[in-house]
């Protein structure tokens, strides 16, 4: 079937329904940012497989909205489908509400599917009295005829020696904060696949880049539940469960299970974004945010050695990729790479290490004007040709044994321009900031944010995106509740506490021309206590020289010298035991030396 | 009657009207910020007369609830009297209710004053469900014998080449902004006094410091309404309204008409904090923000032009001021000057000056650790001697015909430990950094605060108060809705605009040592469009030299010295063709030097 078969496939089931016009995103169940093939309906219906995106078909109409980061994309992948692009963010674009509104009749019925939509956002529909919108069982298992089967997960322990606590202590302890505010006979849902993995120590490969399985959990009487495959649970992990106090169930008994407590009258606490199939077993239940959100952000002992391991494993890969890399350029061989197969060299780099399980998203390199697209995927087809000038932005990140990494370099490969040096130095200047900034307890990711761009400010630049997110330990690479950012969100206004993770990613991008980021993972320390109360600050964990060559160094003062001197020192003392080539060596001695 | 008789006379009040706790404050009708003498039944019945305190006295107990900067004056002021000092703010002081949970019987009446009680306030104490909140029709009528009667204001206009726009004008952009959202039929009540001031380009002198008058405005089907004191309005001002095309009324025919409306079911919008006695009369009165606190804050071309003008008169008295306290330094006779004395010669001076018209708030001259006390008043019984040492924080604004002033400057009086160097060049540093960041349009207070503190937080040193506050234009000297600080509230959350002004006002307090503080006015400013975006500044209006004598010049770096310079030489420029005196421009000369 071609998109407009697909299309066509839809609106026969919605001709059947009554409905005038479908809904249709990537979400999964559990409303997870990456999401397996078996929920990607919104890619399989419009093409569009960027990572965020709504489709919404009516009888005789098709759009699509995404954000700016896929405009290019999205605009290449509909041409020739019925879909009509809808640019996310312009003014004169329409929202879909406001769309819908001038599409239909008065009364119409818009349709969502029940178990991928989160409540929250059905909630904004259902208040639209233009239209009456109502959820279906997925029409997509009867039109989507080829679709992938769920894949067959393997679920493995996180040693005890990575997480730091037990799955029986962190269920004590969710237990405790639970019947802190509520009692034993309230029925607290999970359905968060991080906050599972991160809760029973355990991890799957069921999605590409996070070590997720899918499952939910109920703790109610004291007693945790968990509902997973049971083809998915060997034998041995059966066993570590039942001695963590888990209680065992097949998926598919999920359902029962919920309205027979729905039954009882038994109270159910969840996410507001809880997906509306499983909500709607219930008459009253209690939205409110996660019990594990925080716990989860901030790491102990354990989870922090084992980010600073993962720290030395990636720098590693990265010091040998970047002497490579120097190589060619040095020899004029980069002209024969492109964006795809140097990302192929760094990923084999790093696969070079036993403990290397896979990236923890999929590498950004941007050469040029590439680098300015944000979310730029290189396919083989596009991929820029290198060459001896210009910056490569290149924003990549692994899942190891012990910890996720997520970093991005912008590395100059020959000749640059005095706009590329001070755009660059701009964002360096507002790296330091950030990471050399210390702020008393219970500062906001909302006050931090001037940090990251008071200094491109000053020159009239600025970046659309977030200035940083907490990252998971062995698990999800994008992870709350924490943000820093120049909006006002639930996530920027989270107090940062010793322990937490969080990245520190500023950019300038010129559309066109280039983009440049700079990107470290940072871990929230403390630092003096002082008579004016008890102070944090951060504490650099990514370990990789950050290029020199493109910095304007009379923009720099004394001391933003002196820091990226300091952190060159770090990264040079930690990583230079590590490296057993003679010229592996010599390259980061030449990467790190004083400004 | 001393303060024993007086809680002894609304004891008896309370038992009269089965009452069991009564809260006193010093609110007026208008939740203004200054209030006449008539409304300060707080300091009248407690003794305390600090600006911020809440008094309540039960059947057999007392209690003062203020916060720090009251302290010692609290302390000072309660002793022998019946009432307890309430530290707010610490963590074993209980808030009001806690306490009144504790003292009360459950189902007790507690007694509050309709008139003076803002309805959001009143609200929180009705949901207790400890007690009973029930307002009073106002009991000091009754026992407070020497009370002041109200005082007749003299009511002027503002000259429409300081106002910038005239009343009619402004009334008439009121009424369409209101019936976009509303209509016609549908009332306006306004009762802050500053906003009536600003709409009907009225002045009055009723309150010290603050240019007022006391009055109420309802906007119904397209008229504007006021009510207002009608020996108060001089024949002049009532021929000035009618032209405006302003009703008037008398203040004693508001209650009337208010109750009138009601009857004929007309809704009336008003803000929050409406007093109870007012929206008494409503059945479901529409509560919303102001819909002139925006247009108030943003100054136009008359009005900044009057700031600016302004400015130089402060700016000439201050450096006349200056120079007296140098020579008065240099010559040994500062030894006979107290915090009082040097407060009435800087008065002395402004007050050579025809346009001005009285001070915009009480100096605050902190010498040595009385400069660690934030809003530390000096009265001459405990005033500090001046020493030819350490540092003088001398907080002060005026009221001049064509605008408002608000300066801190702290000066050094001669040697100055290493530690009060430091702290005032990290001071220094935040303001310079607030002075020079430019931000994209949208920019919230929240976001800006960083600039302020980032050098201080480095070393751990912090202050509790606001950053910045908007000035009204010859009006109050503390005006929202912008706010620089770093706790997240309304007021920081309003996007900056061009034309609105701010404070910036960091400061390091060492109790029991000293402290520092340097304050400008800034004006937001266009400052470049990019392709990121419209971007604004901010323009230093305060035309005072910082005193460079504390500085630590080698913990500035060039950015900051440059900014210095250039604020010093527009300080020069501007102020010295005003300067007459040969030793006053030689002193001007000398203190703005280039570092």
């Amino acid at each position: 079937m071609n998109i407009t078969e697909r299309v066509e496939s839809l609106r026969e089931w919605m001709r059947d329904n009554n409905v005038a016009a479908y809904v249709i995103t990537n979400n999964d169940p559990h409303n997870s940012e990456y999401t397996a093939d078996y929920w990607k309906c919104r890619e399989w219906i419009s093409g569009f497989n960027g990572s965020a995106g709504t489709a919404v078909v009516t009888l005789d109409s098709a759009a699509l909205w995404t954000d700016s980061r896929y405009f290019l994309q999205a605009e290449e992948q509909l041409a020739g489908t019925p879909f009509r692009l809808m640019r996310d963010g312009l003014k004169e674009t329409p929202s879909i509400e406001a769309w819908l509104e001038q599409e239909l009749e008065r009364g119409s019925v818009i349709g969502f599917t029940a178990s991928v939509t989160p409540m929250d956002e059905f909630r904004v529909y259902e208040q639209n009295s233009h239209f009456e919108a109502r959820t279906f069982d997925d029409p997509f298992k009867q039109i989507w005829e080829e679709r992938d089967l769920f894949s067959i997960a393997r679920i493995v322990t996180l040693p005890l020696s990575v997480a730091g606590k037990s799955a029986k202590k962190k269920i004590a302890e969710l237990i405790a904060r639970f019947e802190a505010d509520f009692d034993s006979e309230t029925a607290y849902l999970i359905t968060d696949l991080s906050e599972i993995a991160w809760l029973l120590n355990l991890r799957g490969d069921e999605i590409e880049y996070n070590p997720l399985f899918e499952a939910n959990v109920i703790i109610w009487r004291g007693k945790c539940v968990l509902f997973v495959e049971s083809d998915n649970i060997a034998k041995p992990i059966k066993e570590y469960l039942t001695k963590q106090g888990v209680i065992q169930y097949d998926s598919w008994e999920l359902k029962t299970v919920l309205k027979n407590l729905a039954k009882q009258n038994v109270v159910f606490v969840m996410s507001p974004s809880t997906n509306v199939a499983v909500v709607s077993h219930f008459e009253n239940p209690i939205f409110r945010p996660s019990y594990l959100a925080l716990p989860k952000s901030i790491k102990n002992e354990r989870e922090t050695a084992g980010f600073r391991q993962a720290m030395l494993y990636d720098g590693v890969a990265l010091v040998r990729f970047r002497r490579w890399l120097d190589e060619k350029v040095a020899d004029g061989s980069i002209a024969q790479e492109t964006e795809c197969t140097i990302s192929d060299r760094l990923l084999a780099f790093r696969a070079e290490n036993r403990e290397f399980l896979g990236l923890s998203f999929a590498t950004i390199a941007g050469y040029a004007a590439h680098g300015a697209i944000v979310h730029y995927e290189a396919v083989p087809e596009t991929a820029a040709q290198l060459r001896n000038e210009g910056l490569l932005l290149l924003d990549s990140g692994a899942q190891y044994t012990c910890g996720t990494t997520d970093i991005t370099r912008t590395i100059a490969l020959g000749a640059l321009t005095d706009e590329e040096r001070k755009v660059y130095t701009l964002v360096l200047k507002g790296h330091i900031a950030l990471s050399r900034v210390r702020f008393p307890e219970g500062t906001l990711g909302i006050q931090l944010d001037l940090a990251a761009r008071y200094a491109m400010w000053q020159e009239g630049y600025d970046f659309g995106h977030g200035t940083g997110h907490g990252v998971g330990s062995c698990l999800c690479v994008h992870e709350g509740p924490q943000q820093i950012r120049k909006d006002l969100r639930a996530a920027t206004q989270v107090p940062f506490q010793a322990g937490m993770t969080i990245t520190n990613e500023p950019g300038i991008y010129l559309a066109g021309k280039f983009g440049v980021r700079i990107e470290n993972i940072l871990l929230t320390v403390p630092a003096d206590t002082t008579s004016f109360g008890s102070f944090l600050a951060f504490d650099a964990l990514t370990l990789c020289p950050i290029d020199i060559a493109p910095i304007a160094i009379e923009m720099l003062d004394e001391t933003e010298k002196e820091w990226l001197n300091a952190y060159h020192n770090v990264v040079r003392e930690r990583l230079l035991p590590l490296l057993s080539d003679e010229a592996d060596r010599q390259w980061l001695e030449e990467a790190t030396k004083p400004l």
